[in-house]
């Protein structure tokens, strides 16, 4: 039987992890440091994740994949799709910009590190399908033929997702901005020319 | 006095951390992994390296960085910037394909633990930039503005990074190869348009 603050460790220990995995990576997060972050009781770790830092990795991969979906789908629901792919950008520059650039997409960690890991990997791999085919579905409504919406939106994602890791190489968001000026541009022209 | 056989086997071992990088990133390449790879003498860890792992990372990470940069060079030399990008990307299609989408950009591996080494991070940084450069001046060859060749540069640079991460995740070339087709009517108009 689980009490309400047993669920509350599980999911902040789930949480903690997709933070850590920012910044340090997978296998560059130990149990101890999950403990540390979120509070949790060391007792609950194979109470909650009896399949161990696999299960553990694989649930925080696909909370932080949900988390963005979500984001995403709300800034989608307006019907503004180059202000939904700006809002996008600009919850990954916060992230870089108050980490000093020391920290990226958890769900970029979790794809780098699948040999080890590969539920995550999956995990990874049904997030980035997600969001993909989120963007998909908006440039869709605007208007834009299935496969130049499909493109788009796998362009847009793996821009913004590459962006980041050249802002933390180049320690500067300059690459980051510049590939949303681009895409701006581009999603608008798309969407205006059918 | 260095003889020939050991500067060899010290170039061995750089270019067998960069290809060991492209899946198992810095922190799970060992100096062990790099020799049995390399078939370099134990004894050379320290002669060559002197400064450790770091300096391996930093070597490794500068190697690949410089081995991409003159295969881009080299396409770009040709003054077709929509053929040197396709080129580009069928470099990183081989090698994902080649290793059951297992191997990515070691660059992006130094990159995401750069707080471990913050060295190879930098010559990571080095990397990307160089790439960028080289791609905005044969943009700016073909009459494009320099800010936005820079843009332009920067978007493809990012996107096939972001790209061969999607497809590792995904376990599919498709999204490298969508990403391509967006990224060569997207160069064409550009140029065409001036």
């Amino acid at each position: 039987m689980s009490t309400s603050s047993q669920i509350d460790s599980r999911e902040r220990m789930i949480r903690s992890a997709a933070i850590l995995f920012r910044e340090r990576g997978v296998h560059g997060t130990s149990f101890s440091d999950v403990l540390a972050h979120s509070a949790a009781p060391r007792g609950s770790i194979y109470h909650h994740f009896p399949g161990g830092k696999a299960q553990l990795a694989e649930e925080a991969t696909r909370y932080a994949g949900d988390f963005i979906a979500g984001g995403l789908a709300a800034g989608l629901a307006q019907e503004d799709p180059i202000a939904a792919i700006r809002d996008f950008a600009a919850l990954w520059r916060g992230i870089l910009e108050q980490s000093d650039f020391s920290s990226g997409c958890p769900v970029v960690s979790a794809t780098l590190e699948g040999e080890r890991t590969p539920a995550a990997r999956d995990a990874a791999g049904a997030a980035f399908r997600r969001w993909e085919q989120l963007l998909a579905q908006a440039f869709g409504r605007q208007g834009v033929a299935p496969q130049r919406a499909a493109s788009l939106a796998t362009l847009a994602i793996a821009a913004i997702e590459g962006a980041i890791v050249l802002s933390r190489a180049e320690r500067s968001s300059a690459p980051l901005e510049r590939v949303c000026d681009e895409l701006e541009t581009l999603v608008a022209a798309v969407v205006r020319d059918g």
